[in-house]
């Protein structure tokens, strides 16, 4: 991992371990340069990524501040890694349903760019948090791009396989949220009732070079998600 | 405005006008600074500006290219600007139900990090898309530092008297997700039954200086609205 990003992981878990409150100020640049024996422009990076991610604020002049969002059980809607820290204290578990090579429908091979002709790996499977049902998730992976998946993989963390044994870089990802009335089947995965509102999120990954490589869909139980999303200045 | 944020609005408008799309390339470094009397460093900012709003991506080596999403009628979670955008060829009013000043709930006043017994300007609107009633907007102002608000600035734009007017410079936001269920009087206003599915979207905006300005809560009718983020690598 570059230094820049090592960096900044330990400062966001320093914060998170430290339980700082928004507003709580950090060491200024000269102290965090001696603390992690790095440069200016180092550190500079760190903090500027940290605060892309919204976890610190800079004030010109005054300083770096923690930016915490002081709401828990909230699921990040902006990075893989917000789902786990948001929900650090719970238990995060997911059941297979299927798992299986087919060609895609229409939709799923437009949100891949590819043809109906080519195959997918697809995915769908229960996501739990303290053994209650969070979301139904459903993904589809371009097979030229992930040559092949298991249950093993699958159950593990299959962008870890795809970034470490496959060598991919994952860029950027689309999101499509919209609220709708869940059906009989989602109602009995969800343990919900046919009819209840829902959340459902589409998410399609790029790798750094544009290519979508995963289209997935997940169907949010409401009683058991909230979300929330930190946003910059720039944006 | 700053030159690379105008830059990085001409380049926007251009993707925008000539309906660019995902993929198509942009032109080269040497030609923007040529084509916008610019320097190097200020097109870079500018690109960087575009690359944060997932307007472009780079891929090293290669390129500068067109990230667009192609769903009409999502709604931007990330910008002001992206609602006005993604209903571009749509009519957007609004109907304000009230416009007050009052002490805030306890709720409101912990949002916005204020006591109770300080003073809010309290807006309630209804949004409306080609005439139909797209959400319910609660918006609590401190009043400390918004000291003044009437139904025509109401009905202009709040933050361009803010920025303008005021002088203030808005900062961060963190927003918060949820779906519920609504009741009998959002069910009336929204034009949906009692007990339909709603998104409600709350945002706390924040200065640069990091103190909260304005605590927002919308109902969104679900039939009306969908979301889209586009979300970068570094987050």
């Amino acid at each position: 991992m570059l230094k820049y990003r090592e960096i900044a992981n330990e400062l966001e878990a320093y914060i998170r371990d430290n339980k700082l409150q928004q507003g709580d100020k950090l060491p200024v640049l000269e102290t965090l340069m001696t603390t992690f024996e790095a440069s200016k422009s180092t550190i500079t990076k760190a903090l500027g990524l940290l605060e892309k991610k919204g976890v610190v604020f800079q004030v010109r002049g005054s300083g770096i501040f923690v930016r915490r969002f002081n709401r828990t059980g909230y699921i990040s809607l902006l990075s893989k890694q917000g789902f786990k820290k948001s929900h650090e204290d719970h238990n995060h578990t997911s059941k297979i349903l299927e798992l299986d090579v087919r060609t895609p429908s229409e939709e799923v091979a437009n949100n891949l760019g590819m043809s109906v002709e080519d195959e997918v790996y697809y995915v769908k499977r229960i996501q739990y948090v303290d053994g209650k049902a969070l979301c139904i998730e459903e993904s589809f992976y371009n097979k030229t791009l992930i040559p092949y998946l298991n249950k093993e993989i699958v159950s593990e963390s299959i962008f870890n396989y795809i970034t470490e044994a496959l060598g991919l870089k994952i860029g950027f990802s689309d999101k499509y949220l919209h609220v709708d009335k869940i059906n009989a089947e989602e109602a009995e995965f969800l343990g919900l009732e046919t009819g209840d509102p829902k959340l459902d999120i589409e998410t399609i990954y790029h790798l750094t070079n544009g290519q979508p490589f995963d289209y997935s869909k997940l169907t949010y139980n409401y009683k058991q998600s909230q979300f929330f999303i930190q946003e910059n200045r720039e944006l």
